[in-house]
């Protein structure tokens, strides 16, 4: 944890917060932080900096200070996901939010195992935690937005189409189009298949709505490494 | 596994394989192939091809055919990589086969724990399965070449300084140097780091060899999705 992260429930006066529960017991037990020392905290969609820790006792910590660097510049990609088998989900929405996604939405695609739609972990809170353990290592504040679409469909006709105009759209399979480096722009929505790819009549309803194909080599990643991939080419080259 | 992999101990005939165990039962619970039906498979360092099933009994199946076709080129990235925890350096071996990388050296580290390298898989028939896994993912045969390095001044004194003439030498850590993907040239060694990063001591042995500092971003990553961004940041590079 490179980041301990507060909120406005955290909050007991103007620059005096409470930490309880389970980042109590890191700060204590794995970061080791005594009385007087400082920590490096972010407050929720809020700045970051050192805060000094007043007091340690059984169960609780009061810090006190103030919020003073900007969180680190967003991603300005949009992600939209085909569901995946949820312990790779996890993965997922953690190593995205550490890459700088705020705005991810996950969808459903003929290749995906209905059963996969049917985990708690799709619940805020329950996927939150994977969010905020991103945003912890990275350094950074700002929650990103989630949204799950189960009809394939009515989330391509009636809402995707929307999403073009503002911005590159780019539909990612193994050995379509064209390098995805030599296509990456500032302001993109990248679209990533479930495990076994997308179906010809999927990308063809992505065609349609403006979408162009990209790939990242001959060689098949696995969806999380694949995701981790675009990401990082994408920062290399905006 | 989109490539099975075969050695030439499963060979029983010119051109006829015999293909036995974990394989086996891939072939027949997972992919659920029939006699008659065809497999892409993969020479160990070696070509690949579709091979036709003729046989499937109780516990082997015959496959027979020609490779026909090239494994994918090899990334021209040596990496360097401090020990990790087990657990994660699995993830890497296989997540680094899957990127392309031939040639692994795991070295010592100031802030490595000493735990680590009582791990039995630092030996080879633990590990290779990972890295087989990376190449049965990504459809390559080659596999990379792993080497472990316990002492980390002799590596760096006695070895590494002979490896800096053919090659342009990175070592990465958060902040240092120039962004990596406007320093990446063909022709890689890039060092990173243990979890906790590598001491001043460190780092300045390492510049002493040659090597110039590079980071990818302001962004604290996890070692496995830093390890990922890297390699993905040199492949839409070069």
């Amino acid at each position: 944890m490179n980041l301990l992260l507060l909120s406005e429930e955290d909050r007991i006066e103007d620059n005096l917060f409470r930490v309880s529960g389970e980042r109590f017991v890191h700060l204590k037990k794995v970061l080791r932080r005594l009385v007087g020392e400082k920590v490096y905290c972010g407050l929720l969609n809020g700045k970051m900096g050192f805060l000094n820790i007043l007091k340690i006792e059984k169960d609780f910590a009061v810090l006190k200070g103030f919020f003073t660097d900007a969180s680190p510049e967003a991603l300005s990609v949009r992600v939209l996901i085909a569901m995946q088998r949820p312990k790779m989900l996890k993965r997922i929405f953690r190593d995205m939010t550490m890459l700088g996604v705020k705005d991810i939405t996950v969808f459903n695609s003929a290749k995906v195992e209905k059963d996969f739609w049917k985990t708690d972990f799709l619940e805020e809170k329950n996927y939150r935690k994977y969010l905020l353990s991103g945003l912890s290592q990275c350094k950074d504040t700002i929650v990103p937005k989630v949204k799950f679409r189960k009809r394939f469909k009515p989330f391509l006709e009636d809402e995707l189409s929307l999403l073009s105009k503002d911005s590159l759209c780019l539909i990612c399979h193994p050995g379509g189009g064209s390098s995805f480096s030599s296509l990456v722009k500032r302001n993109l929505t990248l679209a990533i298949g479930p495990e076994g790819g997308f179906t010809d009549f999927e990308i063809n309803k992505f065609l349609d709505c403006g979408f162009k194909p990209a790939h990242i080599g001959r060689r098949v990643l696995r969806t999380e490494v694949a995701v981790i991939s675009l990401l990082a080419q994408y920062v290399g080259n905006c």
